[in-house]
């Protein structure tokens, strides 16, 4: 019954098993193997599209940081919700790599930015006035941080307007494969085809061991050779980069990765409607992997002694996340306990 | 018959059972899940001592530069040797996570300091003169970019200069345990005894598949916090920690890493004597895993005919790295070429 | 009638008078001058202590962003109300000295930070936990940027709060002798007696060229050393600091500095006065050198049509500032304008 | 009789007088005032160009980090002599500026870059092999940090070779009227015309209080947005800018810069000639206004204590620095004591 996070879960046995199927005979350092040029290919089938360039990392803190850094200079901002991962519990990584660059914050319901409140940043948006910090990137996170989705309309809709405003759009994907799910959209939609630049297409939540993808779209590639320098100045270009491009090419092959963020977004659904139906309010709609409830604290209290492990979140619900681990008898178990 | 770096060699099929073997079940994240927690015991067995601290990175650049950037501050320097990995091979690492520090850099034989110089750059250190940078941390590597080793008392000298002059004393062993083997040294007398105060024991060029442990000893271990902070930030604290600390369990149980290294170093012993015995003068002295040998251009043109890779060496010798997986039939099936 | 800015005014006559007095002879470069050392004397005088160190910038952003990079490590924030200067007016300014540090943005009325939002940040912050950027200084400014003042006991309540978490203690003042003569107080009960460790006293909105004083109270100059290395380091370290020194001289000899700031302060009021008896609200009190009014835009564009300037408020209100050299027939020429 | 330094002398009266000239009525802050504004034309008079733009410091170490800030990217390096200011004495400012830069060091007599090394250098710069760090400005110091100069045809060769590398092209211009007057050339003739990208033109050491001009030629104006948001992220962009600009304009109005440069450059001379005719060997030529002359150390304590001020250099002479105001009445006494 540990719902504490999908960081917490192993890697799928899939997983462990492509990394010691390249563990054979000598492979190019750096990126130059087999293993990461055949992912290639692998990619721009799950994308539709040939007009990208792509690096992995083994951490989503790394994939965002670099990514943004790449798109906002020192002098510039990225815009962002005050509840997102780059802001909350990355410790300034964004900060760090850009070289002092700030992110600017805007509220939102389910830590989805409000649209109003974009509207009015990008208004207020002065590049050429030299005391304020101008934005350079808009970040959107999907799924969010209070587990919803931004659907393709959506995203179009946030990045026509940032980029009518002179910005770049990001999107944190550490959960993607969840809020695809969640949208039953496919990857092109929910990223290049909505205007999306740069992704990070995160799959050590989904069931990797640690393995995240940096994706630049189109005009976004031209800094794909200063993504580059900067992985390597930051500690983030491997020798044996193979073993992250196996991880990778195991989660995409056979559709593995939707497979099992599928399964992760049912067990949520299941926890979901449990508690709907003995009257517990969710804090936000269930639409991927996260479940944020309403518990009394007695209750909570009662589901932890039982052995329930899960987070008290800011604004007094609580936060169960399901991997794609959760089995049946986790969520049915938890709720046999109300 | 592919010398060219230690690097291209896969990782040693106990680390990747390692891997398998941990990737079962819940486990806290970010390095607080039971696997790391064991290996501290494993450390202390091995080194010797329970003074010390540790990280774990999958990079010989981050945990350089991440180690560096706690005793070397924005506005101060770190003291190595001109062909250091560090000033040479990490695109500016140690500047980016320190904020803008310098690396001073110091001329010698093999890639190892020369004493004189060190003694000159430590009497000129001013640290109260406000426009020059002062010193604040010595960098040797062990082995060195020319494969020589420090011997124990050697690197005792050199800290116990360093720490004279105020300065902590850093090893960059990337080659760590080829260091240990070649000097037939213990860890800790090759490193805390001999007043090491912060060591890189890399462990990806020796066997695994991205794996360098940072160890902070008895008074550095005040840096520990921060460490991790900077750890966090920079993205080199992955939630799924317990594959990088199953890759650290796997190579120091049993003393699986002395015994690749020492295998690579066997290699690279009987590859120098070969050289030899055919005349070919070496530019350094085999100390480790690594052969520097002045070779004709129609001879190496010849080797590299014949399927031998390896590369080019500033200088004008030719570098061939022996590592744990290469056989006796690689070298004797190129000395056999000559 | 131009009320846009109290940094648009000339210097004082007698600061232009004791720059060129000093520029006689050879004198030591970098602040070793004499009439630098002087300064201290009349500095201790000022502040009715002896346990305080100095330096000397010509610009307010170069001053509070180098105070605070000593006192707020990289991957640390600085807690500011989220309308202050270091925020919205200097460009990144303590994040680029700082290396990626962060600001943390509170809200409150008139630009200053609501009592209860400091207490909930502060018992929020979490200083060992590794994800959160935790916070290490309290940055006040005095006056705010809305024109009102911190007294010598709200000062203290929040520095102590502050303290008990671990924070030191920042004061922007800018306006600093405005909020002296606004309040009353001694520039000692405004500062260390309170609690402030640092302070950035400013003298070029109150007369001077160009000169702002960075002082450490107490166990703040600890940080003295590195204050002038980062000087150095940012080009805030010119070579004929006596020009500084001198400016600084000529504002704190015979009380220049509040007699001028006491001459902008009556100005303001007169202002406040009349637009009050002329039925017009003010959004903030008048506590120093600035009038926030609320005026009609008829009104406002009659009052610019006939030759005033002043600058529109986020919030819609019109700011109106009076500096050392605004007549009282400024003001009535403003007012019989209405 | 002091020999210092130029940063030692007052500023030449005539700019004090400036700056009281301009202390009057209303001017808008940052930049935008009427001195600056005017300063452009006389700037376009004396550098025979209006391809450029400009931004004022009052410190050296401000303008070339700032300079290179712009022209050198975090994850590259500056190519300089191994003497030069921005390596030996600005405490890491170009690090800093650039987030993380580095620089890479070129001998050469009398701090002048070695021709054949500058060739090494930029034959082995390799901008798309990530792992070293290629280099993207060239800085000359003209004059050099030993007194020598480089001549127009020199710059344009060194420049030529640079830009065909793909670097920019920087000078340090602390001394450039020296320079000027050392080589009987133009201003034009030193910098754009060439092909130098980058001029920090100094004034203080020849006779402002603190005033350098960075001078963007050509292509390298596209960077002046940049340089001015970053002139303001670290405090460069002072709110009275027109101090700043009244002492460019007293300085370069009738020629009174290299009036004062000349001055300088005789009373060294003289001393350089008075050196020769008792016999003392001089370690670089004299071609501005520094002295670099062999001494016996019974002779230099003789000077010394006849009250002479100067210091020893590395490599065994004495620097004897002649400013504006060194009267020929100084030059005589030292040389009488001889």
């Amino acid at each position: 019954m540990n719902f504490a996070s999908d960081t917490t879960a192993p890697a799928h046995p899939l997983v462990i098993e492509a990394m010691n199927r390249v563990n054979t005979g000598i492979a190019p350092s750096y990126g130059s193997d087999a293993v990461t040029a055949r992912l290639r290919a692998l990619l721009a089938n799950v994308l539709e599209t040939e007009d990208f360039d792509f690096w992995i990392t083994a951490s989503g803190t790394a994939s965002n940081a670099l990514a943004l850094s790449c798109f906002c200079p020192p002098t510039g901002a990225v815009l962002c919700h005050e509840e997102a991962h780059i802001e909350r519990d990355e410790r300034g990584a964004v900060e760090f790599f850009s070289g002092g660059g700030k992110l600017r914050l805007l509220p939102g319901f389910g830590a989805k930015i409000d649209p109003q409140a974009l509207t009015a940043a990008l208004e207020s948006n002065k590049p050429d006035f030299v005391h304020e910090t101008p934005m350079h990137v808009l970040s959107l996170t999907n799924l969010t941080e209070c587990g919803m989705v931004y659907r393709p309309e959506e995203i179009s809709a946030y990045a026509e307007r940032a980029k009518a405003a002179g910005l770049w759009v990001h999107v944190d994907g550490a959960r993607f494969a969840n809020a695809i799910l969640g949208t039953g959209s496919m990857p092109a939609a929910m990223s290049w085809q909505a205007g999306v630049d740069v992704l990070n297409l995160g799959l050590t939540k989904t069931g990797a061991a640690g393995c995240e993808i940096i994706l630049l779209f189109g005009a976004a590639r031209e800094k794909f050779p200063e993504l580059k320098a900067r992985a390597k100045r930051s500690g983030h270009m491997p020798p044996k980069m193979r073993f992250l491009a196996a991880q990778a090419e195991a989660m995409l092959t056979g559709s593995l990765w939707t497979k099992l963020a599928g399964d992760a977004n049912r067990m949520a659904r299941r926890l979901a409607d449990g508690f709907e139906a003995k009257g517990f309010k969710q804090a936000y709609p269930c639409e991927g992997n996260e479940v944020f409830v309403m518990l009394p604290s007695e209750i909570s209290a009662k589901l932890r002694a039982a052995g329930a492990v899960f987070y008290d979140w800011p604004g007094g619900s609580c936060r169960l996340i399901c991997s794609w681990e959760t089995a049946e008898t986790d969520v049915d178990a938890l709720l046999a306990v109300l």
